[in-house]
């Protein structure tokens, strides 16, 4: 599991940012929820290429990136079903970004509406029984009726992955801070179209909103979950 | 002025993203309004100094980068008030925070009182007439009355200065423009702990949520807004 | 034209609201939209009949007043079409409901499933151009992108029409009136399952949140509209 | 205690609203908080006095009505603190409204500024451990921190008392429904200028958004709550 996100962010700054003391890891919640944002196929592509090849098919596509995280994405899933947590997915409502602007400024009404018209990628596709929001904006938080199903179900924390990391990952990750819930963010179950970006996003997160996790721990966790709950 | 945050991103990442082709700015508005993120004491410090140094009085402190720019701010400030456009400023409010927790993870209550109990700095100090939001979280949107004062003041653009860029000077620009409004983040008018974070928000927000103007460029567009009212 | 509503209140209690003083009528905006709240097949039923049958089909059926309101609706809706002011639809969105709640207490998904998978009524079907907007609970606002599409659209006020008068109209109204928009309520263009709740509550809301109208003067207003707008 | 809310309305409107089948009541929650609405002098007047003399002191005195309450909602208080369950306190924010017009229409800054900048009633003072939210509209929720300080706390269920019962307590028990908390509104906690509109608004939300309790069941309740903590 790459860690390159630890690192990305130049010696001098990280010392200033790790002086200011804002990085503590927070303790798993109690009665989490999987948030998993926008992997819709307009951001994985129709399949595996380059990035640059990528975004000639769809312009916000994320290339190999995508595909490398989808497997990954899936056991996360897969886990938090058999741990019977409610599992919430997001995709951008074509109408409403045709109406109201996209998540990004300048994005047109045809654009809107041909980006976001795109299932959700088959290999991690909801079941019924599995809330599907659709948002107009990059956080899913975003007038969207995200709190209501949060409150109704008795959430305590977030279990974050998904793309953009940089946009709508990181938009939705401040905002779950914001409406108190601790935040974590699965460092690679999360893909961008930009590496660079994806590491210093989730060093951001780290020393500000969210707690970074990965695949790994957060499959340990959410088996120890399901686990209690069988006793 | 400094413009690094155009080449802070590696150049094949800058690549990838500007094939994505968000990056187009956006007209100035008709009917814009001021807003100055959190500029309070315990962001600058009490003096000029070292940014490991002012670290040490405040944990929020950002160092001579915040009194490098407070003039620039207030040149800025100066001609939003000669254009009687409205200005709206933000702080924490020290007993939301204290009972909600912070803008940050892990924000204990003694800290939130302690660090969001200090005035906006006094060389950019609100006049009575001008609008002071407290604020519980990153966002000056998040669950305070911003939104009512512009939709009240028909405003239909924001230009944005504070601190910090990365924290809620950024979190402001993505809900302002989830908002519908226009976003105008004024580069050098912003100041943040890091010098390398400040750079690549500036980036991400420019090719994502905001168009990234500076003060001279700001100046002269409120300038000629003042002399087409003056008409 | 009914005003039944004025005097519906005694008149001891009318007598201690005026000396309140929150009367006043507002004047009508510059840029208004027309929002039409829920008028969907299960409110209005099928086909005009008693309300106590009504409620046999459809128990959120309001019976012969829906239809009675009907072409007067659609008369503002030509209106504001012909003045080419925005208009915005409502309706319940089925699948939030059923995983979020109703508009009102212990709202099951079944019953939510039923009831908010009926259309718009034909009367005054949407155009392609216009905003649908699908809703979980009472008010428009809540947690949609209506307030979006309002900046996006630089709107100053609203006028809105639709049933219930009582619960979604008022909610509307309410939340209109909190973000900022004066909001006008036409009286006869609303409907309620009980006279006697549409009555109490244009009364309420006329010394509260909102100024009450009728279709004749918002018709006028439009045609004035129009006119200015065609010079 | 007065039952008169549940006759106010014609009995034909009774059997519609009834027939419709909203109206089921509601569990006591697990985790519940107690949100005294508004209960500032401004509302209550400097002492007991008919209304109508009262409102000659400050426009949105309610008189009487207010003095007979206050003991009845300390004595519900006093359960609260008892059961050791959150106790939230809300009251207008005089800066807020003056910039931003207050809870109903037509409000000038100057109004604002005099009738919300009075105290909370000595009768049920807060203590320095429980939340005072400072608010500009109607409701409780509307930008304002509650949301966060309901999510830190794990509160499953809203216990309002307050004033008015047709303003700031009724919006705030819609509002509570659409976030998702079942909400108990003490029907002899709360009081408004006007008797009848107090008896309408606790029908209308009885047949939609809230569950009517008394003073009554409702400390019967706490004591039992306490009683279990205490096991």
């Amino acid at each position: 599991m790459s860690e390159s996100w630890k690192t990305v962010v130049p010696e001098r700054d990280r010392q200033i940012l790790e002086r200011a003391d804002m990085g503590k890891q927070e303790a798993w919640g109690l009665r989490p929820a999987l948030l998993i944002v926008d992997v819709v196929r307009s951001f994985t592509g129709t399949k595996p290429q380059a990035v640059l090849e990528a975004i000639k098919e769809y312009t916000t596509s994320c290339g190999d990136s995508a595909w490398d995280t989808l497997p990954r994405m899936r056991a996360v899933l897969d886990a938090a079903r058999a741990a019977r947590i409610p599992v919430v997915f997001t995709k951008g409502d074509p109408d409403y970004k045709a109406f109201c602007g996209g998540s990004v400024k300048n994005e047109d009404p045809e654009r809107a509406r041909r980006l976001h018209s795109t299932p959700i990628a088959d290999e991690i596709a909801p079941l019924d029984s599995e809330f599907v929001i659709r948002k107009t904006k990059a956080s899913a938080f975003f007038e969207t009726p995200l709190t209501i199903y949060l409150v109704k179900n008795g959430i305590d924390s977030l279990i974050v992955m998904g793309t953009s990391t940089s946009g709508c990952v990181r938009a939705t990750a401040v905002d779950g801070q914001s409406h108190g819930y601790p935040v974590f963010v699965v460092s690679d179950g999360c893909f961008d179209r930009s590496p660079f970006m994806h590491d210093v996003t989730l060093y951001d997160l780290s020393t500000k909103y969210a707690t970074i996790v990965n695949v790994a721990s957060t499959i340990a966790y959410l088996k120890d979950f399901a686990l209690k709950r069988a006793v």
